[in-house]
């Protein structure tokens, strides 16, 4: 009698064959923190990657620093009269709301503990990611080369309010700067799937 | 007697097993035009890639409109008094050298029929076209921003060579989004590998 009961005990599954661990690694298929996984299978998110503390300290940086120059340059009350100044203001505007957005995705993500490895999601980060870094350089380049027209050139730093517009270019290029890392890594691990 | 004799006629290889096949092909080891692969396993250089027809023609019309924004912007007798300007002549002749040095690698490549699928090569390529798209376009963008200044906020245009600056500006945007496709395709081929 004892022989033939069959086992109702869980088994464990039997490890994958090494070929088909490999392939799987290089193929990158570990999505979600949740689901088991088999031992040595899931790649880990790189650091800066969303859903990471450090990708969202990247992106809390991104915001700052975009809401400083926002608010460094609509301080002064003559920005208007100059395009490249207000292009500024509103690249400035979009860069904060695009990083904040990010922001409460990864907050939300870390706090479920999701991994945000999703083919769909990286995507849409990527291509967002490289418009409002191009619109942002853009725009800090442009302030940039009038802030050093009024400064250097023409030395008329005297009617204008030079220090609130460098500062304002310097934060935008901060922002830039914290943006790259994010872009860079979202478009490696969107081509490296 | 006939039946022991050795084969010495050339034998083909037996085509590898379908999952091989599937995982070399995922993992994209395909270099070398020249070398023998089986069939279907070697991935195809994507149009515009360094190394294909189309890729060269990306080369050739980044250098042909860095050469002309530098032509255009040079033929104004007074872009040195603008920090700007002279900045945007410096980026286009690096972005001309850098295109036409990588136009001749191309040629080379296109004549000899090799493929440029070399992982330190395509990394040389990315990061030099990060570093030169990134600062044509903080060149382009900083001209266009004076070039505004002066055309719209300031219309002083009847004293300057608006027509020039704006030229010029444009065909750095043109040599920049020129440039672009070449750089993802790049950074895309060194990480999906």
């Amino acid at each position: 009698m004892r022989a033939s009961r069959p086992a109702v005990h869980p088994v464990e599954a039997p490890p994958p064959p090494p070929a088909a661990a490999a392939q799987a690694q290089a193929q990158g298929q570990g999505e979600g923190e949740g689901v088991a996984h088999p031992r040595g299978v899931r790649m880990k998110d790189p650091p800066g990657a969303p859903g990471t503390p450090a990708g969202l300290g990247l992106r809390l940086a991104q915001a700052f620093f975009a809401a400083a120059a926002l608010a460094v340059m609509a301080s002064t009350n003559d920005f208007p009269s100059v395009s490249a100044f207000s292009y500024l203001v509103a690249a400035a505007i979009l860069q904060c709301l695009w990083s904040l957005s990010l922001a409460f995705v990864d907050i939300y993500a870390l706090l479920v503990k999701r991994s945000l490895r999703n083919a769909r999601a990286v995507c849409i980060f990527t291509i967002g990611d490289g418009i409002t870094g191009t619109l942002t350089l853009g725009a800090a380049c442009a302030s940039a080369g009038i802030t050093v027209l009024i400064g250097n050139d023409l030395n008329i730093c005297a009617e204008n309010h030079c220090a609130s517009f460098e500062t304002a270019t310097a934060m935008a290029f901060i922002s830039w700067f914290a943006l790259a890392p994010s872009c860079i890594l979202n478009f490696w691990s969107m081509a490296s799937r």
